[in-house]
């Protein structure tokens, strides 16, 4: 493979609040490749939702999701993250991109987990969570994977409050789903876990997939292959996307305003 | 039961055009009980979209989707149907709705049929159509009843412009349905067909259900066990909503906004 | 949608004694529409038996149940529903019919419980009947609902003895199909149960479907669309039935001693 | 394992009609072990249905059924075959039974045809037959198996009329089965082909299975199990049978009025 | 069915080691046909195992294994038993078979259990095991049947150390198994467990199937069917074998290497 | 990430000819990565195969596949890949290596595939191939993605004699998997098909998938995640390998001796 030109990640926190943009980046910096450009954005919405706990507020920010998938595709992003463990929009992503990869860190960790195991359970914040992510798990085919999934009843916004207390949930919850449910490998169900999958991993001596991690490698690698092989998503069928003059006439040529706050690593 | 209070049933159309809302207020005054009141609104959203063909168009109105569900569960709305047999939000709808019952299309149908008939298949617009609502299908339990989903190619706009065409076409893909799939039922893929089963089902000699008198129909029974039986959405686990004084503090007061226009008939 | 014309709901309790028929009469009396006549017939069979609690005696009844709706769908009956939660015997009573409408108590409570929750449970009375209810979930596409099946350990006989003993029970076991399977709504497994919905979800804060009313109100809804939209049962491939010529070469003729016992409400 | 003692088969042709009975009696004689006792039974019942290719007619004789098992089971019958396709009242027979072991064709030709090959095909009389064919085999966890089922368009009872006719037509339902679906085997999916499927074995170079003989080799093999072993139904569960007192009381006990004609081979 | 000839079995114990050949030989003839020729045989390997509880160890000797099919296959062994409960190349040896008919342990207990009862669950030796033995029943059809695999945390080679440790394990997970699982039925999920069902059996008061018996009657059965009614391995798509030209071309001549050791019943 | 230090990984071709190391190799050195070092390794077996088209030949080099991956594991291999679209001994390879990570071209094909559509179709040699490559697809939980296996009737060695008719073959199979069957891209379903995919691609208009390069990217991400973050198979339950001493015991130890030729680039 010729020398590859710099790699553009798109990480896309898909609330409307900035705050978790420069942590989040500095976890990236971290993980991502020498080559590796990754720009952290979050979203310009009209209501200021620090969480996606509840399907409501996913409803209100897809359109600004897809959105800047768009922006991106038409502005040289490789591939785009979209950084939250419901996944949301991702299909819809994809569907309008036509150069960008997307991805995401449900389906990016459940990749990498069957790699290394037969069975794996996912530690999620809520029990709230279970059904719509179990949902996702069987839409992308993880469903006989799944050993369970297992809450350790925090919300996304408290996970990073203290790492100590969040770490020792997950230790209890994990050890459970590994001695009861049979679990072989672990995944942190929340992008907001990054950091916490080194100590757990220790603990239980069982893999232990960070979703944050998972979707970048996944990002990087798809962008790589986009950069030496033209892969692309496809159009066909159910991925064809809406002709540019419709789109023109439906008035969606501000895409750049659907973005809040940017962040830039590299 | 005692006498029945009026029931209250609003019919959004999910598009930002007010075109359709007459029309099909008309062809729903046609099939509605004498207690209902019919509101049908659409949207007021940014982007003009008239079609919801595309993932992209859909994830553009679901946040309006479901803001007007939440104005009609504050507002004293019985039940509401979301009025495209993507049945778009629904689970989001379902989930900040703590009076209103929500019903769609799509489901509603596949629950008609399935009382009728041991296979159906769904005559689409297009091909485009397929992957997304079979895994709506398969969501809602459906996928064991599919015979097959057959295109007529044609978008869901063209449907009422020749519906001597429209229909013409309709019955040569249910006549395959029926001998090469073996359906014993169809279904029309499309809110936007309403006032063509009749002929087709006289052609065919199978049942041939319309989305939108089963869905009116569906949302009338459900308002009926509301006022009756306090029938409600479940607002437990996967379902439950979020607080009022989160989405205070989101932001989230003015809904009326969402609604574009509206077409009443009692 | 013109005036409706009164509208003739059967309602079959599937057993060979009639003691069941005015309670339930009764019971149904309460929840019934206005314009609704409802007639509740039991078994005239040679085996007196008063329960379906085994398979050997649902056999025993299957015949005389198909020709209960045989019957019916030649003297006008718009919709008949089996009164029993194993809806026994659903496909050849729809096969048989090519007017009346039949429905069944668990098929149409989760249709129901489908619209309003995104996972349920049963609670119903022996472990006995959980392997065959959950086959019938499952044939109706449910299984991926179903959140469990939960043994109250009562005899359907014994359900309506000591209503404040059956509730209670059904409290615990709801209790813990919410808490250990989540649980979002539950569904009562017997038609027996009627009349304790209420109190259960008072307690537990969650929708308890009386598969009572839901099979009812399904029988309305579908006889009302007969009577407007001239919905009918399929008669194609699976839902073909044998001819009359032959039926009446098999000398099946005596359809009305089929029925033991009438009781009728309006 | 010593010397087994004669083993005694009972081979019910559910149908209220004895002409089925020497015949299927000389070609179940031809292909019986030479310890095994056969005896051919059809059913006294008031219908004189000669086919079950309706589920109704099926409904009318289930009671008879089950009860010329429990007449077997308590008369010193190792094992049943049900001799028709549709496997009716197979778990009924089976909870009631707790001496003789059930059998029937469509389970027995799967369990066969699964150890010989990977994917195979039913050639089915007609397209009626296949919604509720597969049923079962899903049931019996065969889904996966199907290739297909295709139709020759006869019923039942013309398939022994003209043989060479039958013969050809199965020869070419199954070429397209081996061509279009790849199956690796067949089965012949109705008991009265018996004796055809040699030819269509030569003809087309797979094996063909014959329901007939893999229902008698699977009787014989679970009575022997029988003798030998104490293999006995399960009456656990789902598969508890009533009580004797019970079924007393609801009038049971002339078992032996259900048996219409005997036919003895052995 | 004319006189049968002698029906000859070849059992594979598919470890290194001849220590099992003379103990399972003995079983075996305890339950054998009057009629039938039983080879006990195992492997002639590099790797000197005895025990097949690794992916690892199995992968080395399936070569080995799929050599004696095809040595007995060319030198008329009616059926041949694959004896280990894993059912290790039991498709490989199925394709290069156009003789012998190949059963293994696992699929035929199944086979006998979806007979008698409508949930059963498997007793194994340890967690180790289920996924993979899981992921057979799911490929046999049988995933449904499944009530639970249970772990009695003992290894394969210590089962018959002390058959009255190994016998109490059983009875307690046994009794967990039908208590909190809800089987019906169990399955012993190792070959070394012969001798040991009749006990759980009168203990637990539910069919116990041992695989050792289900595996020998299975073979049983389709070797007579070979024989008299021409029963063969399919070898259409999937199930077709390489040439025997392009076999020796790569060398595969001296098949009979791969025996070890050989104890002969009759 | 710092820098990272240099990558190994092992291709294995599971054959035991040497004559596709140096071509395979040329095609990965066009396609690695800067800092991977790609190590092209065949088997020393005693049967000579030059393919892998039965699953008898695929048995018989099963062995020594596992042998070449324990050999990788305790020599520093990061990852491995075992070259060929059956993905062989995958799970095993996996369950003995604790250190490499054991990567497949069928897998790694579908992981790429489902980021980029939602449906997609495979290019087989020949209809042999489709049941053995669907089981596959089905455990990897790729069976709803799949439109469709179709076959180009060309065994694997023929592959690469005449890329010509290759390439047309596979345009003419690709294009009825997207006009028929919806595919909405194409995988190709041989490691053979290298150097081939750019062409369909142009051709059809959807993206094709190259075995090759798909299984190599997905090594290079795993290993470089192995190297960054310590990312290892698991170790627990069915992934548990056996003990050092106990293979030690059964004389495993020559490992290297399944090695038949090495080809290296960097």
């Amino acid at each position: 493979m010729n020398n590859q030109s710099k790699i553009r990640i798109r990480w896309l926190n898909p609330i409307a609040q900035p705050h978790y943009d420069e942590p989040m980046g500095m976890a990236l910096k971290q993980v991502a490749n020498a080559g590796t450009e990754v720009e952290v954005v979050s979203l310009q919405s009209e209501a200021k939702m620090d969480n996606l706990e509840y399907r409501f507020y996913e409803s209100l920010v897809i359109g600004d999701v897809v959105k800047v998938a768009k922006e991106g595709d038409v502005n040289g992003v490789d591939a785009m993250v979209i950084g939250c463990f419901y996944d949301l929009a991702l299909e819809d992503c994809r569907e309008i991109c036509q150069n960008t990869l997307v991805v995401a860190p449900c389906q990016a960790s459940m990749q990498v987990a069957a790699n290394i195991a037969n069975k794996f359970s996912v530690i999620v914040g809520q029990v709230k969570w279970i059904e719509q992510m179990t949902e996702r798990a069987e839409r992308y085919g993880y469903g006989g994977y799944l050993a369970s999934m297992r809450s350790i009843d925090m919300s996304a916004n408290s996970l990073q409050c203290d790492t100590q207390v969040t770490t020792d949930r997950i230790i209890e919850a994990g050890r459970l789903a590994i001695e009861e449910d049979h679990a072989e490998a672990l995944i942190l169900g929340c992008t907001c876990n990054f950091g916490l999958y080194e100590k757990v991993q220790q603990e239980l001596g069982v893999p232990v997939i960070d979703p944050l991690i998972a979707a970048l490698k996944q990002a990087e690698m798809l962008a790589s292959m986009k950069q030496a092989f033209h892969l692309a998503p496809s159009n066909k069928w159910s991925c064809e996307p809406p002709s540019e003059s419709e789109m023109l006439k439906f008035g969606l040529h501000s895409l750049t305003e659907s973005i809040g706050n940017r962040f830039l690593i590299s």
